[in-house]
């Protein structure tokens, strides 16, 4: 069991006499994830309308907002408890057996052109036996091909651009793992998650976006990019890949501060909360 | 109203030792659009899952065969009762106040990379009054700087491919008119569907796309590519792009022949259903 | 006849033992373009060789230099007299009739994929008088649908983009208006240039990239991003695309500061020596 | 010594009044190639104007022709005689040393995008002591990791879509290896060639596209696509890659039969003239 307290602020200048924003900022509610306490506050006060996906369980923020400044403070604090399962066991789902509703992560999306990738992830994963156990080796294969660079890529950029420039931030990782996943069948997903342990080094604490794939009956969390500590990733949302789950859409002219965020990891010892460690388990998000 | 018999043939010859089948073949039950009969039949007699979105309508067949030959065959007859409105007095509907379910077909897709098409989608038609007259105006510009030329493209090709090279099939057409509407905040998905009245000089019957848009609470549909009279199009199923609603996904080592498919106007004017007529109305499928 | 003051400053730190420069900073001496004084230092002192390619008189100086601070100064004061003609009466040159060194200007490039664009090139200008004023209207086609935009786009960017895109820098315009004429079979090619009269709005001076097109037996300059006046245009080398004429290709691992650039359009009434002027007749370079 | 006897037929029917063949059929005449004997038929007869590039010695043929059939035949027989080296003597030219008119073969050409492969190819092959065996380690990449597939790629298809989908014709897998060699700043251009040894099973003889790379102060000839024996290749002509040696370039609506190729290797064991052999030694082509 561990527990993360994640803090954003958002801070925009409205240009426009109205600007619609969809945010996705707040924590979701899943099997493995509580949310132990919550605020929201917008400033103005500006009313806002609220939606959670009955599927995927992600978190809707709408508002409408006018001329001016606007600020949102969200401050969270949850419980989250990943189940930790022999990556050894856990096999692939044949397509014949799949959710109907996992279907959708099987098909290529704006960034994840898995279509593309046909030949390639035959030929470097096809031979190896289904399960965990490969699609851990699609994650080392992306970690070590890629390399994290800042300011490498940008928004435009999709798993068919990195696996030729071979460079990227988190997304970009994320993007190439999910390619390659569903161009094997294997459904794949992004995950905008929270990194309670990101590096210093890296700038100051930010979204990450890690990947879920579908393995005997349930969705296993892997960081390709292998910066985080994956128990201790606090989801928002999940997606096809970063085209449906930005923090913010803004439809308006609007500028933006880039979001201040604070994020770490409470532990409890009284009541066996401690800090998220790392582990070669994987790891069941539901 | 308008009454349509459609039929489809498939035959596929399995190589591996099993192989999996998502076929969207059949008919959807909408708001408009009846099942007056259907006939299944898969031979050899093969036990099929069926699965309906509860949101889209889509019907999914799936289908695990052994090696050796397949064929499924499909026949309905379905009754179309398209709403016709005034195309002046529709419009556009605010972010703010689009239905939660609408909101996917906003963003980007695989074959719809609309967030590239930003600059040019608002020089071109932004100054445009938003609603139904703009959205006809994107229609008959892919109409008009789009030429229609069979084989020209494939199934990688994108939005971004067809502004640039000019040249598609229905599918294209669709998927750029797609993407110039979501660049102006206006949701638009395809619809896979049977066009019964496809000039024989473009070919057998097939497998038609065009293009559905949210307007003023509805969706409307327009034929970009200008060959089917939309009053007469059956849908199958929509989705954000083609990549959601292939006719037939294939799990396996399979060798497939092109579909045969029969598509006629039933006529029966004792209870006023005639063949379906082009129109200057706007189509609601809603 | 205009005099035009040109001076740059390079600075390099090199981090290799050893790195090897080609640079591409001298004016080039064409029919109508002579150098009236010129000096090069490089501190260290450093040997350098020197190359003039016989067809397109470009001038690449080669160095091998040292770990180490390397500064490259060179300075320059040349006379221009570019012909200005009547474009009404220039005509293009059918393929049967180019000279064979000008056939390498037809072949779509790394920037400019004109292979890409013929349906588009055709349709839009194929039913214009080939011609200047042809050549013209693809310049102010360019210049009206691309958006000036400083940092919208990378060293990657080619022509297909800035189609898509509609936003991009000189390059970008120059990299798109050459696509256009090689599709329609007019050939065309990059000219890597100093504007005297760069706003400095737009920043600090820099390298411009313009247009040359043959037509009538000649090369004619036009600038589709519409910044600079044209007749005061130094040349410092022509290619097929910047690929071609990078001021500097550098061979190793090397810090660069961004080129200090001075260029000032000198008079002296005495001698007729006037102000670059605006002019709305064609300019031939040769 | 080698000696091939090579023939193609073109076959062509002119719609527009005239039209303007660029035509690139002739065998080249290098240092290590002569050509014994050579009949060029134009039919109906009509004028074509030869050039040679001084530096490249591609020849040229163009031929304005009128409105009907137009039909050219090319004969002839050829001697070859490849040096062979020992390719571990074979070291890699540092840019300060080579000479000025190989630079061009350096930088990224429409179908060779070297610069978006920096980072691969460096990852993948920088680590390795330059020179021939490095050069030969990425022709087995590519070999090993692109699948020959027929119909699978078409005229716009370059280096980048090769190293996503891996799979090409000869021509792609030529660009790819290209593409690879210049982000390692080694000169690299295509050759257009025949193949006196192609498998039948794989089509009727065709124009086959190899690679040379510039080494040792002299070009080097490497078949990435492993279908030909090098010693039995007969030259056409080089340039940076397919956009510069198509066989046949076509101003105005014409239309054509795939051409007709004979091909034969010719014996003559009084002289010394054996068949072209597999070797394991590099190939110089000067």
């Amino acid at each position: 069991m561990n527990r993360i307290r994640y803090l954003v602020n958002l801070s925009y200048e409205i240009l426009d006499p109205t600007a619609d924003f969809l945010l996705r900022i707040e924590a979701a509610r899943t099997g493995r994830q509580s949310i132990v306490s919550e605020h929201l506050a917008i400033t103005p006060e500006t009313p806002a309308t609220r939606y959670t996906d009955p599927v995927l369980h992600n978190r809707l923020l709408r508002i409408r907002a006018n001329k001016g400044h606007l600020a949102i403070r969200y401050e969270t604090v949850v419980e989250i408890d990943h189940r930790l399962d022999d990556g050894e066991s856990i096999r692939q789902v044949p397509v014949a057996e799949l959710p109907f509703e996992v279907l959708p992560f099987l098909t290529p999306s704006r960034y994840c052109e898995s279509d593309r990738l046909m030949e390639f992830a035959m030929r470097e994963f096809g031979g190896m036996r289904p399960g965990y156990p490969r699609v851990y080796a699609i994650r080392e294969w992306v970690r070590n091909h890629i390399r994290f660079l800042s300011h490498s890529t940008n928004e435009r950029t999709s798993a068919i651009d990195t696996i030729v420039e071979r460079t990227g931030v988190c997304r970009d990782f994320a993007h190439l793992m999910i390619a390659i996943c569903r161009a094997l069948s294997i459904p794949a997903r992004i995950s905008s998650s929270l990194d309670y342990g990101a590096d210093p080094a890296m700038g100051p604490p930010d979204f990450h976006a890690v990947v879920e794939v579908y393995l005997s009956g349930g969705w296993y969390l892997l960081d390709p990019s292998g910066v985080s500590i994956p128990t201790g990733l606090l989801r928002i949302g999940t997606g096809r890949d970063a085209a449906d789950v930005p923090f913010a859409a803004i439809f308006g002219k609007v500028q933006s501060e880039r979001p201040y965020i604070e994020i770490e990891a409470l532990t409890d010892s009284a009541v066996g909360i401690g800090m998220p460690l790392a582990t070669t388990h994987a790891i069941s998000t539901w």
